[in-house]
């Protein structure tokens, strides 16, 4: 377990970093998290920018700082989409955010994670299930796991998917664990409260895309994205717990969330 | 008309039902009413899912509980989706909600409605002029009915075609008609601040999703979710009348909204 | 540079008889704006309507009172629907609104703007870099113009466009200008929380169309929609300058501006 002080030194710096930069995200988003993706982004102090066009997305992955790619609401021209970008991202050296929304759902979306693994994502970000079924789906899920129901198997899943993939695996609930196959670390802030509204999850991982503009160690950018974003959520938290109300705090601390914050908060739990 | 007092009880039994169920609501929805469909359904104390590619939908519609397709925002693509989507949910027997935006307005939202309805929805929720519309493409409209501006007329139109289609039509606006072609109630409740914020009506079509997901009677499900979304209306409208703040205290009162407030609040009129 | 009290007195001629009149405006707007575009246009005074389909754009088009073409979120077959809106929009007589969104940051883009211009926009709405990006494409851009960095360039691209173009010319910023070839005024309200929020600036569009829609003259139509929403800017931004909450505020008082704050509050200047 890495060092607590290390650890929010380092979100520290790359919060900074990231505001002093502004870096463009170039999001291939889904139809239901682009409008608080792109409010999160602004308010977190990114710049956004959301383009999905398969006659487009190269040339805009060449100007953007990083590319998210979320399959929320997925078609198949979307999908083509999203290769031709993923494509880029590499050809250019960009880093690039998967967000597998539904992974194992249903065949299209285990399909369309397959397509995109390849192209080699620096990050990927889902929940503990979506986590699980890319790692199967990839052929990474771990010996002798049956169940998908403890945090530790979501674990064990999360390591072995970084491995497999070379890249930093997120995996978000109650306690954030971010791996990138080596490195191990569990984030404990957060609220319960961000559950209530929608596509949080998403706009985090477009958020994860800022970080990643501007640092280029991806787990590095992922453990400063979900700390600091967790800590605005329970900066909101504090305010309000309705839905409604919730979002809007929750936008407004993402502005407001600051490195006294980070060094204060920061919960690193084992 | 039937018994306030039954009705309101009926309503807080399948208000508890829906909450203790948190069924998964898969919407075919429009750009617009995306986020806040999905926000009033986890609002309310429900699970949205929005998946369209018609690669994916039956699949989806097999582990949703309820189907909600809006015709908002069309495209040929969509429309397809939509027929394939519908035609799950008659096979896995699940219920179904259809909002036809816009219904007679032009040739293509006339000519998806009546590709939809052999289909069969379980609840068609409109406004009176959209009902009216619906009804009279399906061949279904009254006798003697030239004009289209008293709510009486809706009512007939409403009445005409839920026993054409034997589903159950909702027709909104100042009182709220539900009819399964024998029973009608009409209730009384929301506020005219609702018409402020768009795709409220949308996100109405979806929390009826959500009820009818709990509840084997598409007629008591479409009562309580019209109900207890009216009752919600009136608490945020006694809190602000804006329309950017509305629309934030409406979503805090989905949540808010109990049996109490039913109990005491519902209002069925004649 | 016109009389101020003339410009003021226009400006609520036109804000009384646009919420008055309530027009029907037709978008084919993007993803990331629908939500905040149709949410403005209610709480102005207008009622808005997101269709974008090939098969129904144009019969669309002519029930509006005016259409508002936004390729912020472009794909081959939106491009399609962008042309035969914009040709109906000609056929019908219809004021229509182009807002370049991110001209010049793409060959698309590039491409698309330059198929739309000739069916004459009335209105041309973007920021500084898209109004230059669209001049220069148009073959508009002014002699002995080198570089993008100053207000003064972007005001003679500004003006060289809509000479072209014979239209009007809105280029958004700390001072906005409007100027049909001819006349130009210099608008400097506003505030700078206003690009906290996502799609402001494609909600002034949208604005604009609703606008257009009730005064024959687009140039004064174009002052009325900018300074009635710059005004509105600055009373949200007394209220809060947090972006979540800024939102929220800015669309209550797109609803609360009225002609006493417009003759109290309007900023023309050099």
């Amino acid at each position: 377990m890495a060092n607590r002080t290390a650890i929010a030194a380092k979100t520290v710096e790359l919060l900074n970093a990231m505001r002093a930069a502004r870096p463009l995200v170039h999001n291939i988003a889904n139809y239901v998290s682009m409008d608080i993706a792109a409010n999160a982004l602004l308010a977190i102090g990114a710049s956004p920018a959301m383009v999905h066009a398969r006659e487009e997305v190269a040339e805009f992955v060449a100007i953007a700082g990083a590319l998210v790619i979320n399959i929320g609401t997925l078609s198949a021209s979307w999908v083509d989409s999203m290769k031709l970008a993923a494509e880029a991202a590499g050809r250019n050296a960009k880093p690039w955010v998967l967000d597998p929304v539904g992974a194992g759902a249903t065949r299209l979306r285990t399909d369309t994670v397959k397509a995109l693994l390849p192209h080699r994502p620096s990050i990927i970000r889902g929940n503990a299930s979506e986590i699980m079924a890319v790692a199967g789906g990839a052929g990474a899920a771990p010996k002798g796991v049956d169940s998908a129901n403890t945090t530790e198997e979501a674990l064990a899943f999360a390591v072995s998917l970084a491995k497999h993939q070379r890249c930093t695996v997120i995996a978000t609930g109650a306690v954030d664990i971010v791996t990138d196959g080596e490195r191990v670390v569990k984030l404990a802030n957060g609220s319960p409260v961000m559950a209530k509204v929608t596509a949080l999850g998403c706009a985090l991982s477009a958020v994860t895309g800022a970080f990643a503009a501007i640092c280029p160690d991806p787990f590095d950018a992922s453990v400063a994205a979900v700390g600091v974003y967790g800590i605005a959520g329970e900066l909101a938290a504090a305010a309000t717990t309705r839905p409604g109300s919730y979002r809007v705090a929750f936008l407004d601390m993402l502005e407001t969330v600051g490195p006294e914050n980070v060094t204060a908060s920061l919960k690193v739990t084992d």
